[in-house]
């Protein structure tokens, strides 16, 4: 492992081809000689008085760290006696009168002049992210003279959920295959696993579930827990826990029992049994993620039983360790007449309360499923007795893959900073934000967990498009605390990953904190939803033939002669009515529903002029014109960048944006040419016409059906 | 890419953890100081007068080499003038008096002292296989004095095949991912598609075919052949030519078309039509792979057609260019009472003579599908008037995946030298053996191709397990020249990949030349074959019911309580005769025929006593025992190499043969367990009993099968 340090090094002391493989940890030597030294002069040695694996973990970092940084060797000693100049990791914490106090995980960094930095936190992880934190700051350029930083992580479980299946693909992964290498564990144990750790360590984000929610029985086998145990080795110096995707009906597939209902006793046992199994093999382990009764997954209610008896079974599995379970409320009907909207809140609403205390029931940000702009779902603030946690979709499935640039953390933001209104209208210090309900703060959950479906895969810079790992950089940072801003949380990834040549940092972040808006505006502006064909890669507006009436297209944009979009107003589904009154006054009036949610919730004449003093028609068409263009608008903001920029990625990224334009317009055109055949309406002659016909598009949407 | 090179350079001038990702093109510092220097001597320069993009690689890759092996940057000039002590790349070919002539891409490498080293080649790409062949002198250790090597291929298309799907999945890649990024070409051009190519070049290999023989339609639309022609340019200076495996109802399925018959004008029109297109993208297109009417692929028989009319068709299409089409001959048909041995002799010996002079058909080494050890096809030596090509398989589908370490050149060998007796017994220069057949020197066939289907993905060291990487390799020496022996492939190898020292190398080239046989004997000893469970990882040779008859595993063994093995000779479906009298008469009889052939051929009684005085089951659980404690010799073997190997690829193989054993031992007691329950007899007493049930191992490879 020390040669590997090492090569790390001598990389960053080299003119380099960057690869992306470090990631935003890249301790590149300062080059600013009076900031270096400064920093040096701070860091003459690391005091570490313990030896638990996580402490190290946290020592040998910033020994590498401030290797590469500072360009110079840095000794750890077990004691700093009275030497100063130097950092010291603490876990014995006592807060300074009137300091914040830390909870298990938070860290404390302060130094005072001619002293020491200490590192402190009330646990071994404490420390480990608070080295990080101290890192963080040198590679950010901060002083670190008179520190005194507490921070504390605002969600209890920060998870990274792997849709990765045993075969090696990742559903909904776009970067590689999967880093989990099951033919080859646990006897071949792949370095990159510890590269993975620190990654996530370095966020805060302590858990991770390495299996698809469309899991595998193979994970509850003795052969594969195992191969888990070998991958939780690995991780458990970075303070990472392993969690499971569980297949509910494990006990009848492998276990050789007539049934998997949850209330039968023998099946009980099967899975307190298999829990005690997984517990010897991984004293750590965190815990089950379950997706049942969904998509075609079977679950509780294959026996009659509800959501609440079947995660109530694995909490009793549980109950004699630290784990829990993570019970999805993904879940929707194959009904054509029912709105998909309104599932989940009808199915779990009902069962608040009935859930053990060891279940967290996980809710997608929105109602549908990780659409580039979606109304937080109702779930949130309306189950005040089940802890709930939020979780977010990193990989691109609907976001255009690997290709297009995409900087996520306003979607993130946006959600988590919406009023639920659950307390009604309120001072803003009453604000019952998504956040608060899952922070805990709302209702007091006992719990309070995060999830993010991860976009990590075996490219050599983890998530393919290199300006995608901003976006694991910014779930992690989010997980940790989400009231840090987006162009915040931009600014410090692209110094720590790209450049920091001020002007070139600053056109970055413009072109991140756009990218979404431009994004939605040629794919799915106005509250549009799910145009995509089968991969969810091709435009196909136009798709009505499916295996379920709700993944077809046209169950969501509802496109005729008259108008466009779904009604869920009370004259329609009355999905509406699942928010609060004061939610529903901002979404329910078409007049005065904000723009970017008006599709959602209603249906509009093309002809209906729209607050921009445009018709629907031509506002969308603008919409679509504008976000194409916008992306030329992305190219020449990069290619200003040019000289900051290492060149691999400079020669990346342009490559990418190429085909993000090519694909922006064919968004457009499908769009335009498609929605035109229902609005007869020309394309506003201030735009030009496409240079295609709907047959060409849909022709071009096809290629990506075909096998 | 200067960078690039620079950091190689780098990093072989410091310890490093070897990541593997530099296959046998290391170009490490020569530590041996007087060869070093008198390498050095001779390398002063490197004059190349000419400015195509192969000699330009084949300059650039000197330079590279020579700046890695000797520590010193050697320059390019544009002629040598007078001067003398370096390199001149030459395509003005003129053979001295007596000297061995040059073919097409063959090199001759000269030196005098106190003159020159001369590369030397009739074409461009003869100086760059030259300037590899030079490099390997160095990075071998050999003399560069008084040099005078002629090497030419004994065959013309040297191709390897991609089973790589659109979805970026390897049908039976164990190595990762597609290396062809689909969604992100042409815009995005991973710098890895060059480290690609120059590996190939460094063997000899001229052509690839991208996609997987199960072919997707979607390379045939403009859109593909845009991101095709892309990688065709990253190549291109490589001597390297792209084909593409087509998918016969194209002209249907994209093309809108009522029909595919190849004899329908519209339909050779289209395929006219489309091969026009990818020429104009792609002037040095290499032309078309086709699977078709086999394992349920369409073809010509769909519309009552011939493989010969399919075939020509495609050579029709593909007259005005320099372009052929490689037709597989690999078909079988699902009739429980057939023998899937046979079928492609009788289906295509009689279409001897009726394919266009543009067709070559390709042919898999054996009569079935890449067994661990199979009888060579009786196809070759049959179909004297069509250049017949060999399909090898690199990938170890059946060979234990990237975890089980199985040199393969032995297999490749085994199956070039056999005799096929086509004409008849005669004196050693008579001998018609399979590489005779391949060559074209026994029946002057106008063209010679062979085919290798890849084992390279993603992974960081291309092949999953780094000794894979030698079957790679090998497989590129012998399409170049047949008649290199599988031990100085493997010494070449080492020397230029894991360690020049002599008792490793030895050690290790030992393990390589006994690892298929140790593989055989615990996997598919005496001709036992086809014994996979589904995705051809776990053993199941219990398998009785499948989608097909010839897709389960007693359809090959044929066990019961009399004995074991498939009757090929003329009591059962006589599929020797397929062969000429003389193999025959080596084959047919069970007292004589080769323990390697006995149930390839023979139904053979339990208690038979056999030439080793052991009977049938006596002898078949030697072998599987045997077998399965020769891992542990070459563990023992291995940890002995320890010293002279880079600790990360030491670490890496000791995991994997941790692995090898435990599946061994699977596969033994599956086995012994399995065909226990016909034989009725006991396990010799000198052989300890499993210590498990065949309900165990049925039970583990059952996990295999779950999704």
């Amino acid at each position: 492992m020390k040669r590997i340090l090492l090569c790390l090094l001598l990389i960053s002391h080299f003119a380099f081809s960057d690869d992306g493989y470090r990631l935003w940890l890249k301790y590149d030597l300062i080059k600013d000689v009076p900031r270096r030294e400064a920093y040096a002069r701070s860091a003459q040695f690391i005091a570490l008085n313990g030896s638990s694996p996580i402490l190290k973990s946290a020592a040998d970092e910033l020994q590498m760290g401030l290797q590469g940084l500072l360009g110079k060797a840095v000794p750890i000693v077990s004691n700093a006696g009275s030497r100063t100049g130097g950092i010291v990791l603490s876990v014995a914490f006592a807060p300074a009168a009137g300091a914040q106090t830390l909870v298990a995980d938070g860290y404390q960094l302060t130094s005072r002049k001619s002293g020491n930095i200490t590192i402190a936190g009330k646990t071994d992880s404490g420390v480990l992210y608070g080295a990080f934190a101290l890192l963080r700051q040198l590679q950010t350029g901060q002083s670190v003279e008179n520190l005194s930083l507490t921070s504390n992580p605002k969600i209890q479980y920060r998870m990274l959920n792997h849709w990765d299946n045993t075969n090696g693909t990742i559903e909904r992964g776009y970067a590689g295959e999967s880093l989990w290498k099951w033919y080859e564990l646990p006897a071949t144990v792949d370095p990159r696993y510890r590269d993975y750790a620190r990654a996530n360590a370095s966020l805060g984000i302590n858990g991770t579930v390495v299996n698809n929610v469309n899991a595998s029985a193979r994970f509850m086998t003795a052969e594969y827990i195992e191969k888990v145990a070998a991958l939780a080795n690995v991780f458990r110096p970075y303070g990472i826990r392993i969690y499971l995707s569980i297949y509910f009906p494990a006990p009848k597939t492998i276990g050789g029992l007539k049934t998997s209902d949850p209330l039968d006793p023998e099946v009980r046992k099967w899975w307190a049994d298999k829990t005690k199994e997984i517990y010897k093999a991984i004293p750590d382990f965190g815990g089950f993620l379950v997706k049942a009764n969904s998509e075609g997954e079977p679950g509780p209610q294959d026996y009659g039983r509800t959501h609440a008896d079947g995660a109530n079974m694995l909490a009793e599995a549980l109950r004699p360790y630290d784990g829990i379970v993570m019970w999805r409320a993904f879940v929707y009907k194959a009904d054509p007449k029912a709105d998909r909207f309104k599932a989940a809140h009808e199915e779990f609403t009902p069962l608040d309360g009935q859930f053990d205390k060891k279940v967290i029931v996980q809710v997608k940000n929105g109602p549908i499923d990780f659409q580039p702009r979606e109304p937080f779902s109702p779930l949130f603030g309306n189950m005040p007795k089940t802890p709930l946690s939020i979780e977010f979709q990193i990989t691109q499935e609907y976001l255009g893959f690997a290709t297009h640039w995409v900087y996520e953390a306003p979607i993130f933001k946006e959600c988590l900073e919406t009023d639920t209104y659950v307390k009604g209208k309120g001072s803003p210090s009453g604000e019952a934000t998504v956040a608060k309900v899952i922070d805990g703060s709302l209702h007091q959950y006992a719990m309070t967990a995060i999830a993010g479906v991860a976009n990590t895969g075996t490219d050599r810079n983890w998530t393919g498009n290199p300006m995608a790992q901003a976006n694991w950089f910014a779930y992690g940072r989010l997980a940790w605390d989400h009231t840090l801003s987006s162009e915040g949380i931009a600014d410090e990834w692209i110094k720590m990953t790209l450049t920091q040549e001020p002007s070139a940092v600053k056109t970055i972040k413009t072109i991140m904190m756009r990218s979404r808006e431009i994004y939605v505006d040629y794919n799915t502006p106005l509250g549009l939803s799910r145009p995509w064909s089968g991969v969810h890669f091709a435009p196909e507006p136009w798709q009505e033939k499916s295996v379920r009436p709700d993944w077809t297209a046209i169950y969501y944009h509802r496109a005729d002669s008259i108008g466009l979009g779904f009604d869920r107003t009370a004259t329609g589904s009355n999905a509406l009515a699942q928010y609060r009154p004061e939610v529903q006054k901002q979404w329910n009036n078409p007049e005065t529903c904000p723009l970017p949610y008006l599709l959602w919730f209603h249906r509009v004449p093309w002809t209906k002029k729209l607050s921009t003093g445009r018709t629907l028609w031509d506002e969308l068409c603008t919409r679509f014109y504008t976000g194409a263009d916008s992306v030329v608008w992305m190219q020449k903001q990069w290619a200003q960048v040019k000289p900051a920029i290492d060149p691999a990625i400079f020669t990346d990224v342009t490559g990418r944006l190429i085909t993000q334009r090519k694909e922006a317009i064919w968004w457009r055109d499908s769009w335009v040419l498609y929605l035109q055949t229902y609005s007869k309406q020309p394309i506003p002659a201030s735009l030009p016409k496409p240079g295609r016909t709907l047959e060409d598009v849909k022709a071009l949407s096809e290629i990506y059906k075909l096998r």
